[in-house]
């Protein structure tokens, strides 16, 4: 879908830094008349849009009344009445969030769409611990799941990925930490893989937490947070150079 | 690692398009005295530097010379002398492309670094053939995996992706997709599952080809391509949607 002719952008905003927007995203928001916004972490990512254009947050979170079929009936009628609309969501669309419902609604409304893909928390947040979700010697796949579920979702097959192993980095995943840990050890996966936890990625109030797979449900990680279980967490004990990210 | 103190940056350069770079990583491109890149998709990305910066492909295709410890000792080299070092790197420095691995150099040379997160082709490739890598209905876990190995690289369990199904995403994996497709129904994942494959992702030749698990390897998929096993793969079989996605 070409740019002049979207009506409708679903605009990764990337992890929380509006450093880590893409340049796409970035003209995306500043030609939007209409933005339907995640509840972000940064409002300086919305201070890039213009200042007439319109704000709406659709955030999710508990307490909110925004439905999914809500959000969806708005992106269809702001697309109708012919307006720039950006629908911007925390880190990549289409990776988790219900992109692709919201792509689905405006298909069936006739509508122009384009996905502008983002940098998702899955890969920033390990970056930003020194973490690589993949190391040819000790993690060859990496997996991605989220303990944020949605109505009608399905539930990992947590058997399974403990038997996979290599890299699982695990999202929303602060409050239900010891049931993935005592999920995993029950699949099959050693204790004593090591875990790690940043919290605030790149943030100045950034915390980076690790330990082993077994005391995963008694280390002190807060949300937002994002969970890397796999050899690869070795790279956040590295005291030196957490000290350093953590000086940054 | 702050901005100021960095004098080496790991910097994902995305899937190809210099739309698709970060806000961070255009500027890093900007400051750098020296460019350390992978044989690029885009030479338009590389446009972005200033004029009078070195830049030196080390990209390790077939008959190349480079080896990681070349490309290592060139990081410390350039770093060492106090020059503004970027490491460009395909998709995002640690989601495969041993990015790690140079960081090892650069800390054990008590070099300061940095590494900008990227836009991964695991996720770009996907979004544009329309295709989320997730979807609350069909798929809770994406998977991804790489069929270029470096010496001394792990194989996946594929067994045990199969086993997990969900979304799996394979890298590189243009010549070896018979072989994928053989393991992932050797493994028990069933012929039918849906695959799609897209080569030059989001440029003007854009080609999307979509089938089943059983027939991958008669796909005609040409690389570099992006292949994608499992249920959301229909999303790429819409004809109107590619249509579109293809004239745009």
């Amino acid at each position: 879908v070409s740019a002049a002719a979207a009506v409708v952008s679903l605009v990764g905003a990337g992890p929380g830094d509006p450093d880590l927007l893409t340049v796409r995203a970035v003209r995306r928001l500043r030609e939007a008349e209409v933005i339907l916004h995640d509840r972000l972490l940064d409002p300086a990512v919305l201070d890039l849009a213009r200042p007439d254009a319109v704000r709406i947050d659709v955030g999710k979170g508990p307490g909110e009344s925004w439905t999914q079929e809500r959000i969806n009936a708005l992106l269809v009628e702001h697309g109708r009445a012919g307006r720039r609309v950006v629908r911007l969501k925390g880190g990549d669309p289409f990776l988790f969030g219900r992109g692709r419902e919201e792509v689905d609604a405006l298909v069936a409304a006739g509508l122009a769409w384009e996905v502008v893909p983002g940098v998702s928390s899955a890969l920033a947040g390990p970056a930003a611990m020194g973490v690589p979700v993949t190391h040819r010697r000790v993690a060859a796949t990496v997996t991605v799941v989220t303990c944020s579920r949605a109505a009608g979702e399905a539930d990992p097959d947590w058997d399974a990925l403990a038997r996979l192993g290599g890299t699982i980095v695990v999202l929303m995943g602060a409050a239900a930490r010891a049931e993935v840990g005592r999920r995993l050890v029950a699949g099959g996966l050693s204790p004593e893989v090591p875990v790690a936890a940043v919290t605030n990625a790149s943030r100045p109030d950034q915390r980076v937490v690790h330990g082993r797979l077994a005391d995963l449900g008694s280390l002190p990680i807060e949300a937002p947070a994002v969970i890397v279980v796999g050899e690869v967490a070795r790279y956040a004990a590295c005291a030196a150079e957490a000290a350093a990210l953590a000086a940054a």
